[in-house]
Protein backbone atom coordinates (compact mmCIF):
# COMPACT_ATOMS: atom_id res chain seq x y z
CA UNK A 1 0.00 0.00 0.00
CA UNK A 2 2.16 2.81 -1.63
CA UNK A 3 1.27 5.80 -3.63
CA UNK A 4 2.55 6.04 -7.04
CA UNK A 5 3.85 9.34 -8.50
CA UNK A 6 3.56 8.83 -11.91
CA UNK A 7 6.09 11.32 -13.11
CA UNK A 8 8.52 9.67 -10.61
CA UNK A 9 7.84 6.15 -12.20
CA UNK A 10 9.11 7.20 -15.64
CA UNK A 11 12.16 8.27 -14.53
CA UNK A 12 12.77 5.24 -13.79
CA UNK A 13 13.03 3.46 -17.43
CA UNK A 14 13.72 4.94 -20.73
CA UNK A 15 12.79 1.31 -23.34
CA UNK A 16 9.69 2.19 -25.36
CA UNK A 17 6.81 -0.05 -26.31
CA UNK A 18 7.71 -1.96 -23.02
CA UNK A 19 4.78 -0.90 -20.22
CA UNK A 20 5.56 -1.21 -16.91
CA UNK A 21 3.29 -2.41 -13.95
CA UNK A 22 2.74 0.12 -11.08
CA UNK A 23 -0.16 -0.87 -9.77
CA UNK A 24 -2.85 -3.84 -9.82
CA UNK A 25 -6.30 -3.78 -8.60
CA UNK A 26 -9.74 -6.53 -9.16
CA UNK A 27 -8.05 -8.41 -11.99
CA UNK A 28 -6.54 -4.92 -14.02
CA UNK A 29 -3.40 -3.75 -14.16
CA UNK A 30 -2.68 -0.30 -14.58
CA UNK A 31 1.10 0.17 -16.86
CA UNK A 32 2.49 2.95 -17.70
CA UNK A 33 4.47 3.07 -21.10
CA UNK A 34 6.46 5.48 -23.37
CA UNK A 35 6.00 5.21 -26.70
CA UNK A 36 7.61 6.55 -30.10
CA UNK A 37 6.84 5.66 -33.70
CA UNK A 38 4.51 3.23 -34.72
CA UNK A 39 3.68 -0.18 -33.38
CA UNK A 40 1.73 -3.58 -34.90
CA UNK A 41 -2.11 -3.49 -35.89
CA UNK A 42 -3.44 -5.90 -33.15
CA UNK A 43 -6.23 -6.48 -31.41
CA UNK A 44 -8.00 -7.97 -27.84
CA UNK A 45 -10.04 -10.82 -28.15
CA UNK A 46 -11.09 -10.78 -24.72
CA UNK A 47 -10.31 -7.44 -23.49
CA UNK A 48 -10.45 -3.78 -23.28
CA UNK A 49 -7.82 -1.61 -22.96
CA UNK A 50 -7.68 1.79 -21.76
CA UNK A 51 -4.83 4.64 -23.20
CA UNK A 52 -4.53 7.70 -21.39
CA UNK A 53 -1.60 10.41 -21.89
CA UNK A 54 0.27 11.67 -19.58
CA UNK A 55 2.56 13.92 -21.60
CA UNK A 56 2.59 14.44 -25.40
CA UNK A 57 0.50 13.09 -28.16
CA UNK A 58 -0.74 9.46 -29.35
CA UNK A 59 -2.79 8.77 -32.33
CA UNK A 60 -4.67 5.34 -32.19
CA UNK A 61 -5.52 4.19 -35.67
CA UNK A 62 -8.84 2.40 -36.10
CA UNK A 63 -9.55 0.45 -39.17
CA UNK A 64 -12.17 3.32 -39.82
CA UNK A 65 -10.66 6.71 -38.48
CA UNK A 66 -7.92 8.28 -36.29
CA UNK A 67 -8.09 9.13 -32.49
CA UNK A 68 -5.52 11.58 -31.91
CA UNK A 69 -4.98 12.03 -27.83
CA UNK A 70 -3.96 14.82 -26.19
CA UNK A 71 -2.32 15.22 -22.43
CA UNK A 72 -5.48 14.53 -20.04
CA UNK A 73 -7.34 12.42 -22.77
CA UNK A 74 -8.19 8.70 -22.77
CA UNK A 75 -9.80 6.48 -24.96
CA UNK A 76 -11.07 2.66 -24.44
CA UNK A 77 -10.12 0.42 -27.06
CA UNK A 78 -13.10 -2.19 -27.08
CA UNK A 79 -12.13 -5.73 -27.25
CA UNK A 80 -12.08 -7.29 -31.00
CA UNK A 81 -11.22 -3.72 -32.27
CA UNK A 82 -8.02 -3.71 -34.31
CA UNK A 83 -6.04 -0.68 -33.90
CA UNK A 84 -2.47 0.50 -34.44
CA UNK A 85 -0.87 3.24 -31.79
CA UNK A 86 0.92 5.98 -33.26
CA UNK A 87 3.18 8.71 -31.73
CA UNK A 88 5.31 11.16 -33.53
CA UNK A 89 7.29 12.67 -30.47
CA UNK A 90 7.80 10.45 -27.25
CA UNK A 91 4.90 10.10 -25.54
CA UNK A 92 3.89 8.82 -22.01
CA UNK A 93 0.98 6.98 -21.16
CA UNK A 94 -1.33 5.40 -18.32
CA UNK A 95 -2.97 1.75 -19.21
CA UNK A 96 -5.62 0.37 -17.50
CA UNK A 97 -6.39 -3.55 -18.56
CA UNK A 98 -6.96 -6.36 -17.58
CA UNK A 99 -3.55 -8.39 -15.84
CA UNK A 100 -4.80 -11.16 -19.07
CA UNK A 101 -3.58 -8.27 -21.53
CA UNK A 102 -0.72 -8.83 -23.68
CA UNK A 103 0.51 -5.81 -25.55
CA UNK A 104 0.17 -7.10 -29.32
CA UNK A 105 -2.99 -8.93 -28.57
CA UNK A 106 -3.22 -11.31 -31.57
CA UNK A 107 0.14 -10.52 -32.84
CA UNK A 108 3.30 -12.20 -31.22
CA UNK A 109 6.47 -10.64 -32.87
CA UNK A 110 9.76 -9.05 -31.50
CA UNK A 111 7.66 -6.16 -29.66
CA UNK A 112 5.95 -8.75 -27.80
CA UNK A 113 6.63 -8.38 -23.99
CA UNK A 114 5.32 -11.68 -22.49
CA UNK A 115 5.70 -10.72 -18.96
CA UNK A 116 5.83 -6.98 -17.83
CA UNK A 117 7.93 -5.67 -15.16
CA UNK A 118 7.04 -4.11 -12.11
CA UNK A 119 8.47 -0.96 -11.04
CA UNK B 1 -16.08 4.33 -29.37
CA UNK B 2 -15.45 8.51 -28.47
CA UNK B 3 -12.09 9.70 -26.42
CA UNK B 4 -12.45 11.37 -22.97
CA UNK B 5 -11.02 14.94 -21.88
CA UNK B 6 -11.20 14.67 -18.12
CA UNK B 7 -10.83 19.02 -18.46
CA UNK B 8 -13.70 18.83 -20.51
CA UNK B 9 -15.94 16.70 -18.29
CA UNK B 10 -15.08 18.32 -15.19
CA UNK B 11 -16.54 21.65 -17.04
CA UNK B 12 -20.17 19.68 -16.85
CA UNK B 13 -20.94 19.22 -13.35
CA UNK B 14 -20.14 21.51 -9.96
CA UNK B 15 -21.72 19.09 -7.52
CA UNK B 16 -18.74 17.24 -4.68
CA UNK B 17 -18.90 13.90 -3.37
CA UNK B 18 -20.95 12.51 -6.68
CA UNK B 19 -18.93 10.62 -8.94
CA UNK B 20 -19.58 10.64 -12.55
CA UNK B 21 -18.96 7.73 -14.81
CA UNK B 22 -17.14 8.75 -18.22
CA UNK B 23 -15.89 5.35 -19.02
CA UNK B 24 -16.21 1.25 -18.58
CA UNK B 25 -14.51 -1.30 -19.51
CA UNK B 26 -14.00 -4.91 -18.27
CA UNK B 27 -16.68 -4.92 -15.72
CA UNK B 28 -15.22 -1.51 -13.98
CA UNK B 29 -15.89 1.82 -14.03
CA UNK B 30 -13.88 5.24 -14.65
CA UNK B 31 -15.25 7.78 -12.53
CA UNK B 32 -14.63 11.36 -12.20
CA UNK B 33 -15.40 13.69 -8.78
CA UNK B 34 -15.02 16.91 -7.51
CA UNK B 35 -14.54 16.55 -3.87
CA UNK B 36 -14.00 18.90 -0.84
CA UNK B 37 -14.33 18.53 2.85
CA UNK B 38 -14.24 15.40 4.68
CA UNK B 39 -16.18 12.69 3.46
CA UNK B 40 -17.08 9.39 5.44
CA UNK B 41 -15.19 5.97 7.40
CA UNK B 42 -15.89 3.02 5.17
CA UNK B 43 -14.86 0.27 3.13
CA UNK B 44 -15.44 -1.83 0.16
CA UNK B 45 -16.21 -5.22 1.11
CA UNK B 46 -15.04 -7.05 -2.12
CA UNK B 47 -13.62 -3.94 -4.37
CA UNK B 48 -10.42 -2.45 -4.25
CA UNK B 49 -10.32 1.42 -5.39
CA UNK B 50 -8.07 3.77 -7.00
CA UNK B 51 -8.17 7.71 -6.54
CA UNK B 52 -5.97 9.61 -8.97
CA UNK B 53 -5.61 12.92 -8.34
CA UNK B 54 -6.22 15.42 -11.44
CA UNK B 55 -5.75 18.79 -10.12
CA UNK B 56 -5.59 19.71 -6.44
CA UNK B 57 -4.86 17.63 -3.16
CA UNK B 58 -6.23 14.44 -1.48
CA UNK B 59 -5.69 12.84 1.46
CA UNK B 60 -6.63 9.61 2.20
CA UNK B 61 -6.94 8.44 5.72
CA UNK B 62 -6.66 4.86 7.23
CA UNK B 63 -6.72 3.78 10.43
CA UNK B 64 -3.07 3.67 11.07
CA UNK B 65 -2.03 6.70 8.37
CA UNK B 66 -2.48 9.24 6.14
CA UNK B 67 -1.82 9.11 2.40
CA UNK B 68 -1.02 12.45 0.90
CA UNK B 69 -2.01 12.67 -2.75
CA UNK B 70 -0.86 15.46 -5.33
CA UNK B 71 -1.82 15.88 -9.22
CA UNK B 72 -0.09 13.10 -11.01
CA UNK B 73 -0.44 10.54 -7.86
CA UNK B 74 -2.58 7.71 -7.19
CA UNK B 75 -3.51 5.75 -4.56
CA UNK B 76 -4.79 1.80 -4.85
CA UNK B 77 -7.30 1.30 -1.74
CA UNK B 78 -7.45 -2.55 -1.34
CA UNK B 79 -10.63 -4.00 -0.59
CA UNK B 80 -11.68 -4.13 3.32
CA UNK B 81 -9.60 -1.33 4.25
CA UNK B 82 -11.48 1.57 5.96
CA UNK B 83 -10.75 4.93 4.50
CA UNK B 84 -11.44 8.47 4.59
CA UNK B 85 -10.89 10.83 1.68
CA UNK B 86 -10.28 14.73 2.97
CA UNK B 87 -9.80 17.41 1.00
CA UNK B 88 -8.88 20.89 2.22
CA UNK B 89 -9.85 22.77 -0.89
CA UNK B 90 -11.65 21.25 -3.86
CA UNK B 91 -10.23 18.45 -5.71
CA UNK B 92 -10.49 16.49 -8.71
CA UNK B 93 -9.90 13.36 -8.80
CA UNK B 94 -10.19 10.28 -11.58
CA UNK B 95 -11.52 6.94 -9.67
CA UNK B 96 -11.08 3.15 -11.19
CA UNK B 97 -13.58 0.84 -9.46
CA UNK B 98 -15.78 -2.08 -10.02
CA UNK B 99 -18.63 -1.50 -11.23
CA UNK B 100 -20.73 -2.54 -8.34
CA UNK B 101 -19.39 -0.30 -5.95
CA UNK B 102 -21.20 2.27 -4.12
CA UNK B 103 -18.96 5.46 -2.94
CA UNK B 104 -19.86 5.07 0.41
CA UNK B 105 -19.34 1.13 0.75
CA UNK B 106 -20.32 -0.40 3.88
CA UNK B 107 -22.18 2.93 5.02
CA UNK B 108 -25.56 4.38 3.90
CA UNK B 109 -25.91 7.41 4.80
CA UNK B 110 -27.19 10.74 3.24
CA UNK B 111 -23.70 11.11 0.75
CA UNK B 112 -24.63 7.28 -1.03
CA UNK B 113 -25.11 7.48 -4.37
CA UNK B 114 -27.15 4.57 -5.35
CA UNK B 115 -26.35 4.91 -9.56
CA UNK B 116 -23.79 7.59 -10.71
CA UNK B 117 -24.88 9.67 -13.44
CA UNK B 118 -22.56 9.09 -17.17
CA UNK B 119 -21.67 12.65 -18.34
Amino acid sequence: MQKVDLKEKFTLFTEQWRPKIVGELNGQYVKIAKLQGEFVWHLHEDEDELFFVVHGQLTIKLKDRDIDLSEGQFFIVPRGVEHLPVAHSECHVMLFEPKTVRNTGNVQNERTVEHSERI
